[in-house]
Order: C-alpha cells, then sequence, then structure tokens
C-alpha cells in the first residue's frame, strides 16, 4: 500500500497515541511479567500487528475526481480510522482485525470542502461517519457492519483558532483541532480552554462537543457544555448556526441538542468557546482517609460548601495504592485550587479545614503558600500515571487481559449502596469469566449532589476469547449501573456500546422526540447510523 | 357572577399580587403627579377596573361532569386567566378589556386530574395554555384569538414538595408551587432553592423551569437550567420523565429541552432540583464609579476572577439615582457574597481590591466582617426598590404612560456598541413616538464572556393610544438588540411577544428541528399554539 496516501502523520494504527511510542518488545515483556505475578499465573504475549499483514475489504466506493485529493482509500488510513480505543477495538486491532473500515476516509481541509463531501457521501446513501480524534471508547466513530458503504469525514484539517476575542476571553476556533495544537495556538494570546480530559493528545475540539466532553477539573466549569457560546454545524439540510452569546434564555438552548449528539445531527466545523486566563496561583493539597466513605464524605461537604475546586477527586484504597503509592489501605483526597487572578491559599485552608474535621490526614501540600522546594509526593505520582494511562494500555495487549474503565454520576444518597451494587455485580461477573479480577474507583468529578465515579477493572482472560468475556462483564457492569441509578456514562458517551443502558436511561418519549429532530436533518439516516439509538 | 366558582384566592383579577395590595386612590394620584412633575405636564389618571362592569365572551366549551369539580367557567378566573403582565396586557386588564379569555380553566389536585384535563381538552380539539403563577411578559399563557376552543390549566393546586433528600441537597417537588410557598416548605428542612426571579411572589417552579427563569444571583448558579436534577412531564403521548442525576454524558441532556419550552410541549408536574443551605455567612458592598464604563469594567474583571459573587449589579447612573438614591452622576457596583460554610471577607476583599484598582470608591459596606450596626445604604435602597417594582407598576396604571423593561445579554467586546445601538434606536423611538422617554440599564447577571443587561423605559402616552405607541418602542427595541447581536430576551422568555426576534436569533435548523419534536408529542399542535413559533 503506497505510503503517499496517508494524510494522517504519526499516528500508530493500533495502538494510543503515536507510532513512534508504540511499545517495546522489552515494554510489553516487562509489563507481562508484571501481570502474571500480579495475578499469579503464566502470561505469553503476543507481537503487535504489522500493517503489510493486515487485509482489508475492498473500498465499496470511489471518491469523484473534484474530492480525491483530500480522500484517502489506503490501507493506513481506513484500518486506522475503522474504530476507536473500546476494549474490543484495541484487542481486534492488535490482532490485526479490521472489520468495517470506512471505504473512503475524507480530509477536507475547508469548510467548503467538508460541505462537498458531506454532499457527495449523502447523495450516495453512504453511511457518514464524523471523526476528530478516534479516541471514542463505545464505538462512537465504528462504521456499521450492515452499512452498504461507508464515508468517514476526518474533521483534523479543520484546525485553526481564527478569531480570539481578548476582553470576553473567547474564540472562534475549528472543530477539528486537537488539544494541544488548541492550547499552542492560544498561548500566543495568554488564554486556555482549559478543557483537559484523559484523550486530550488525540481528541478534538468538535469531538468533545458532540460527546459532552468532562474536562480535568472537578467542580464547575469542566464540561465542554458550559464553555460553548456558538456552534456551527454542516448537516444535510444546510448549515446550522447559533448566536455567540454568554447566555439566553430564548427557547430550548440550541447549542445543548448538538451537544451529546454524537455526530448524528452532522458535522460541527467551528465554535465560539470561552476562555480563561492561564492560572497562576496554585495550591494542591493531598488527604488520606481510613477509607473511602470519609474521603467521600469530605469531598462532599467540600464541593457543598460552593468553594469551587479545580481538582477534587477521590482514590479508593485500590486506586491509591496502585496509582498514588498509598498503602492500600487509604483512599485518597486530592484538591487544587487555581486562579489567574488571586491567591488560593484561604480557598485551600477552608478546604482543609472540612477535609481534617472529617478524619482527613494531611500527607501532601504544595502551592504559593508552601514556602520551599516540595518533593513530589502521591499527588504527583497519580497525575503522572493519570496522563500515561493510555499509553500504559498499549504494553497489556497481546497477553489475553481485559481491562477497561467505565463511569457513572449518582446522587449522594444513593451512591453507598450504588458503589456496593457495582462492585458485587461486577466482582461476580469477573469471578465467574475470568475467575478472578481487581477493581478499583475514583471520583473523577464531584457536583454538590452527588460524585461521578469511575471504576477501572482487570482480569486475567484467554488470548482469543478476551471480547467474549469482556462482554459478559461490561453487560453486568451496566445493568449494576442501571439499576442501581445511575447514568449509563458520564463522559464517554452513549456510541454504540451504550445504547441498550441508554434506551433505559433517557424518557423514552425524549428518545422519540431525538428521533424526530434528527429526521428533520438527516432524513436518509445517514449521519452516524446506529449511535444513540442502535442499528435499525 | 358567583363567588363560590373561585378557585383562587386572593389575587387581583388586573393588578400584580393580591387584591388586597391593589393600589389605592391616594396612592395612585400621588403616583400620578410625580410623573406629571417628572414630564412636565398634566396627567389624569383613571379608575381600576370593577369585576362586576367586566364583559367576557361565552364560555365555548364546558367541562364534563367527571372534570367539573375542579374547573372553573366564571368571569374571575377566566379574566384572572386571560393573560400575563405585559406592558399591552396591563393597560388591557386596566380598562377592563379581556379579548381573549379561557373558556375553562382547570385546576387539577393530583398528576391524575392534570393528565385527565389535558386529555379532554385535547380530545376536545382545545388550544392548551399551561398555566402556573401567570407572571408572563411575553404573551406566554394568553390564549390565541384565533383558537375555536381553549382551556388553560393552572397547576398550583401541585404544590407540595413531595420528598427531600438531605445529604444530597435535594428535592422532589410539584411543579405548580409557587415560590414563596416553595420555600417555606422547605425551610423546615434548613434548605433552600435559593431561585429569586423577580417574579417570585407569583411564579411556579414549573414555569421557571419552561421559560429558563434567571434567579437574583448575579454569577453561578442562577438559571433554573442549573438546578433541575430531573423532570416529569406529561405530554398528549404519555409521560415524560428524565432519571434523576448530578451529572449525564448520555446523549443531549432531555431537561436541556423542557427548559425554554414554553408549554408547547407538556405539562411539567414535578421536578427534582438541586437545594442549598441557608447561607449563613455574607458580605455586601456598593462601590461607586464615574460612570458606567468604569463600573462594567470593574464586574467583568470580578467575574473573570472567578470570585463567584451572589451579587455583582451594575447600575447605570439614571437607575442609581432613580433607584439606590445616588447623585445622577454615578454608576453603582452592587457587590455581595454569601455562603453556608465559610466566612466571605477575603473573596469581598480581592473584588473590593478590583473594583478599586478600576476607579471604584466604595460608598457601603456591610456584613460579617464590619463591625457594628451600619445605616441602610444604596445597596439597600436598590433591593426595596428592586423588591416591590411590580407592586408600584400598579399605581401607574390609567395616566397613559408607557413604561417595560427589556434584557438582553452579549459578549464583552460588543457590549459598548451594543449600549450605544439600543440607546439611540430606543431614545429615537421615544422620541419619535411620545417625545420625550427615560431609559435607565442594570445589568442584572454577569458571566465571564458578557453581561446580561437590563433596560427600563418611561415615556408619557396618550391614553387609550399607550398599545400601539409601546409596539412602535417596543419593536425598535428588539430590532436593536438583534442588529447588535444580542438575544431577545436573556430571562423573559419568548413567549408571544418575542417571536419575529427569536426567529432571527435561533437558527433555521434548529427551529424546524424542534417543531419535529414538538409534532412527535404533540401531534395536533394544541399546546400554548403561537408560543415559540408564532401563531399558524
Amino acid at each position: 500500500m503506497a505510503q503517499e496516501s496517508r494524510k494522517t502523520t504519526g499516528r500508530s494504527f493500533w495502538a494510543w497515541g503515536l507510532e513512534a511510542l508504540e511499545p517495546t518488545a522489552a515494554q510489553m515483556a516487562s509489563a507481562g511479567a508484571a501481570l502474571a505475578s500480579r495475578f499469579g499465573m503464566k502470561l505469553t504475549g503476543q507481537a503487535p500487528p504489522r500493517l503489510q499483514d493486515v487485509k482489508l475489504r475492498r473500498p465499496r466506493l470511489k471518491p469523484p475526481a473534484t474530492l480525491a485529493e483530500f480522500c484517502a482509500t489506503g490501507k493506513f488510513e481506513r484500518a486506522l480510522h475503522s474504530c476507536g480505543h473500546s476494549f474490543p477495538d484495541r484487542v481486534s486491532k492488535f490482532r490485526g482485525e479490521f472489520a468495517t473500515p470506512p471505504d473512503v476516509v475524507a480530509f477536507p481541509r475547508t469548510e467548503d470542502e467538508a460541505v462537498a463531501a458531506l454532499d457527495w457521501a449523502y447523495s450516495s446513501g453512504a453511511a457518514v461517519i464524523p471523526y476528530g480524534g478516534g479516541s471514542s471508547v463505545v464505538g462512537g466513530v465504528t462504521p456499521p457492519a450492515e452499512a452498504e458503504r461507508v464515508v468517514t469525514i476526518d474533521l483534523t484539517g479543520l484546525n485553526r483558532v481564527l478569531e480570539v476575542d481578548r476582553v470576553s476571553r473567547a474564540a472562534r476556533i475549528q472543530a477539528g483541532v486537537l488539544g494541544p495544537d488548541l492550547e499552542a495556538q492560544l498561548k500566543a494570546h495568554q488564554l486556555t480552554l482549559r478543557h483537559f480530559p484523559q484523550s486530550f493528545e488525540f481528541s478534538t475540539l468538535g469531538g468533545w462537543i458532540v460527546t459532552r466532553s468532562a474536562g480535568h477539573y472537578a467542580t464547575n466549569r469542566t464540561h465542554i457544555d458550559e464553555f460553548v457560546e456558538s456552534i456551527r454545524m454542516i448537516t444535510p439540510k444546510g448549515i446550522w448556526e447559533s448566536r455567540r452569546l454568554p447566555g439566553s434564555g430564548a427557547g430550548p438552548d440550541p447549542n445543548r441538542i448538538v451537544c451529546g449528539s454524537e455526530g448524528t445531527l452532522g458535522l460541527v466545523t467551528e465554535a465560539w468557546v470561552r476562555l480563561q486566563a492561564k492560572p497562576r496561583f496554585r495550591e494542591s493539597a493531598g488527604v488520606a482517609f481510613a477509607g473511602l466513605a470519609p474521603a467521600a464524605e469530605a469531598a462532599r461537604r467540600i464541593v457543598q460548601a460552593n468553594l469551587w475546586p479545580a481538582n477534587c477527586r477521590v482514590l479508593d484504597p485500590g486506586e491509591s495504592a496502585t496509582n498514588a503509592g498509598l498503602t492500600g489501605a487509604q483512599a485518597l483526597l486530592v484538591i487544587g485550587f487555581e486562579s489567574s487572578e488571586v491567591p488560593q491559599a484561604s480557598l485551600m485552608r477552608d478546604a482543609l479545614d472540612i477535609a481534617m474535621e472529617t478524619g482527613g490526614k494531611i500527607v501532601d501540600r504544595a502551592g504559593d503558600s508552601v514556602p520551599g522546594p516540595v518533593a513530589p509526593g502521591p499527588v504527583d505520582r497519580w497525575r503522572t500515571s493519570f496522563i500515561q494511562m493510555p499509553y500504559r494500555w498499549n504494553e497489556l495487549l497481546g497477553f489475553g487481559l481485559i481491562n477497561d474503565t467505565f463511569e457513572s454520576a449518582i446522587t449522594w444518597d444513593r451512591w453507598p449502596d450504588f458503589d456496593k451494587a457495582v462492585r458485587a455485580k461486577l466482582g461476580r461477573a469477573m469471578r465467574e469469566v475470568a475467575g478472578k479480577g481487581d477493581l478499583n474507583c475514583r471520583f473523577t468529578h464531584v457536583y454538590p449532589d452527588g460524585p461521578a465515579p469511575y471504576y477501572s477493572f482487570t482480569c486475567p482472560g484467554r488470548p482469543g476469547s478476551e471480547v467474549g468475556m469482556w462482554q459478559e462483564i461490561k453487560a453486568a457492569a451496566s445493568e449494576a449501573i442501571i439499576a442501581a441509578g445511575g447514568t449509563i456514562t458520564h463522559h464517554h458517551a452513549v456510541g454504540r456500546d451504550h445504547v441498550a443502558g441508554y434506551e433505559q436511561e433517557a424518557p423514552e418519549l425524549f428518545r422519540a422526540a431525538f428521533r424526530s429532530m434528527k429526521s428533520s436533518l438527516d432524513p436518509s439516516e445517514l449521519l452516524n447510523p446506529g449511535v444513540l439509538s442502535g442499528s435499525r
């Protein structure tokens, strides 16, 4: 396959991230050895896939000459765009299996080219998959098996900050820009979007908007929904563009129907988004507790006190041991405050007072009000683990291991029972399917009325059977979440993998109404079919 | 007309508020004299209407015996429910003119009765007007003239707090509860919704939700949209109920399509809403500036510093003179901080530092950190004016006066030109229509990316011609707002009066999509017809 047909540079076709950072054989062997010792069993790894060995079905569609210049039909791009990074995606890709690649990947460099690509694909009766960074972990960019032809439109060519309004702290930005490039362009203006999901490196502004991405920050402005002033979206019926406003009470908010639409209504090409000045003042603390319950209680009290910490993250004892270096008996509360304008020591003092009243012990403290150099502690260890996580996971492929995460949100009153139910059901599923397994939990976000718990599980599988085994465990997790009253997804979106849970969570009449709304924009039902609504 | 057909107690059929607080002849004479001296002209008042003189068209529909017990067809209820409190509404009612009263007003006491009323009205082909407190200033509860029959469903019988979750600080509340009753019921639990729109006394939770009400607080949690955990709504197609969650990323937020739907999708009967503990710590300040521009600049800097004041209100020199007792040369910035948990002095200090750097002079200061009793200053005077405003307006009827308010929101970069354009266009319209007029402005809310300006205007009209004159001035204001890039409404909603502006503001494809969504729930298009979409 000709290298010259590549439009995407640097990316690995199977692993998270860059080709240059694919795990080495030594890294994988070391990861396998650690796993083997953790589970007390022998593990044999397999070698990563090679592009030359990959076989793809032939493209069933050819772009017209007018579009060919910005379209690709080669093996690399079609493989890269064939799915996201869910557990089944990771396993399939590692095996070199790409069941449903798109027939054509379009890389528009202008909105006009995006319109031309959409019009051509739509009039060809092709399913259209809007694609940003491809970081979906829920099948959100996977072409449906039943589609007779598929065009994926990769929007990363629309990657410029077009206009900056310094006084309002906002910018008009093309939706295909990846996180680091977005921040680099804003840096020149001493501004930041300050939206850092774990997928930041390989996800786009448009992807964040349509999946209702949640950033790294724990409270207040962390959801992309809150950053959006206006959205420009191309649809089969024309351009949808909302007015740029700081607030409005004029009818239902048009932006809020695009947020969460997951590419089923159109292709977002631009948005005006709210920015912030770079933080200059910072305080950070780690507080250890005798278990998860008092740490959660402290987090609840801090967030209900309206202190609005930038970080207020709870790690259960398992997570604290694995990723922050604590003993395994302690839960860790990570607290952070940031401001571009005013010192944060007083807010941190208020938060720590609450944490200590709730039985916490400060084990890490840094920031403007802490004199002298501070040695890296559990908070730093946790941060480093968090950032490197997707790359570490690359090393775990090929051992038959089953590892995944899922997240929810639940009100505080139901949280303890919710957690018990999820742990019980997931533990049983892992024992039944795999004989054993680990399950950790942390709160990624805390709201005045409840936490957003994020669970990570790992269990040994059988190479070749991992996906089936995962499906059983994932189904158990989803059922437990829905039965216990949580949301099927706090920030991973619905995609194709969460449709069953979504159908139980969202009001039936809302889903019917949304289908009517979609039909008015996408009468042939070609935009990301199967996402949000299941295959039809 | 038999008194026994009344279901609503205490309300005036023509004035804002209670019958017992209708203005006396002496109050009206005194208000008229003040106006006459303000405009340098002779003003003759007219007497308020008497119910016995009011003539209503006959009811064109009769409730079935099964519903009769909770329905009213008498003059008082039909007059009371015939419109809201817009300027034309106030003038018509004062004249005793009720052009389009509903034929039947239903007062369901349970959700089952609300369903029965909706089913009967819908199957009768009647337009259905959901009615809460009736405080609409945009024609949101006015039966359309072209409807052949109209049933208004007054939901104030659904007025109970059903369930309180203290740990999550949330409650399940029936949507027909009026503000004071809601707060009284929550007080027993030491909790508050802390949502205080100016209409608080005569508006309901459900009304707030469907109109995207904005509360008294200037930043952060002030919009009802942010307080909603879940909504229960009855529609012609059945019950719409969202799951109670602190956050979710599962598809577009179903609650956000109900927020702003203004009764066109169904009748909201219940909601789970987020509550707060009662504030215990308070700081308040008034800061005077040499004009509106530096006061606005200070507000912008304070809100962009993420200090999240409960109050951050800017009054222009005219508003500061009229309602806060300042000189007429100064603008006033009102700053307030509140917390249930921690002292607020440090945040106030940060805010005042910014205000003084921007040229402000502290003219009022109160709160926990201010020792001793403090005499009421401009901030108190302003608060009292604000609360009494709707009652004061009752006294101004019958003099041919034209007085109204309108609000918008605009990003900071465009604010100065927006304000200039609005003042120029409105000033011209008032001069052309009325020869003269006053126009004041304040910011009701400030966002990091822009203010929500609220304009009040008063000019002399000709008794009998006020409504036509108002229409010209209102049209000029709406055109100016839309042309200068603002929203047609920040928190008064669209109703019937703002449809023309709304059609220019909201994306055309969104409005088409929303119509499709509505059709799926309301196939006969009988729910509040004409609201949001114009008469058809």
